[in-house]
């Protein structure tokens, strides 16, 4: 049997894989990023065990990199997530910041 | 060559099917339907020839078919989506109803 | 009231909005390009009045572009794509192609 | 610091959550789902630590689900999954099956 902090750690992945397949392509501009954060963060809180998320899309990369139509679509270098899942007792924080030129999904910290 | 008319009624069911394939399966509840339905209208808009986008969805449809996590996955039996597209001199008006049970995108009129 | 050659502009419109934004995001690499392809196809050609849909993904251009874990999420530039809707008498030919460095979805007949 | 067994699930579920959500929506018939359940798993493999994904499209639950023009928008109703992914020394089996009329993912176990 899985134990709680197993589960807890599958949860938390979970999460992180909906959020950015469910919303990468996604055309978003330095106007509409606010309300595309705030609709993610808030779709991905229905989830089970999902207790919090905050999605940060970063307006300057995006001004950089908009095309000539003025937006571009959503991937993980324009945004940083976090979010805690909570399962039992367990609670787990994760974040996706950029390392290297890659988005990279992590596990933060279990307890 | 194809005329702006055909072109401004291509350009409105691109927008149509961005909307509705970027957007289905996400996790909705009828407390987070209203940022979606904003991200949903600002993120379409972004698109070229796209002036207007609103989309409804419907709270109580939500809420008689949540499952026991208090959500359900977004589909079209619980919007309706007005969407108006110019192009050059030609507006297109388009929706999504529900017809006999399936969710129709149509034009609704073109001048 | 639309006319024949205004839905069908309007019906190979929709099949591009649905096939890109379902699938861009997917992770691909040269090895699972063509069972790619081949879905993505066979979905789109599920829809109503969509006849023949190809989608030829450039292995090189991902092979150049696959990050140290050797792939990358699909976007327009690693794909052209020909679809042929047909709708009562109207017959669309529609493509997607680089034009400038962008993915441009285009009305290529209308007979 | 998470230990390679909290990597390993949050690795799972990662997977879990990136094929749910890139997938659900698309289009989809009897006669399409072996292409299309062969994409997914090649997609989805192509993700770090993925070592193997099978995808079961319930060919019997499409027929008897599909609308008028023949295909229904694939969601986790009709299908079962099973993958396998290693992260280190430790192997992580997983699955997704209906419970309760609910398509549930799970740890299988943990090795």
């Amino acid at each position: 049997m899985p134990t709680d902090e197993q589960q807890a750690c599958f949860e938390a992945g979970i999460k992180f894989g909906s959020l950015y397949h469910q919303f990468a392509g996604t055309p978003v501009s330095p106007d509409s990023a606010p309300s595309l954060e705030r609709a993610m963060a808030d779709a991905i809180e229905n989830q089970p065990f999902c207790e919090s998320v905050t999605v940060d899309i970063d307006e300057a990369a995006l001004a950089a990199a908009t095309d000539d139509h003025g937006y571009v679509e959503l991937t993980g270098r324009f945004m940083e997530v976090e979010m805690r899942v909570e399962y039992e007792d367990v609670v787990v924080r994760t974040a996706m910041t950029m390392e290297d030129g890659y988005p990279l999904m992590r596990l933060v910290d279990v307890e």
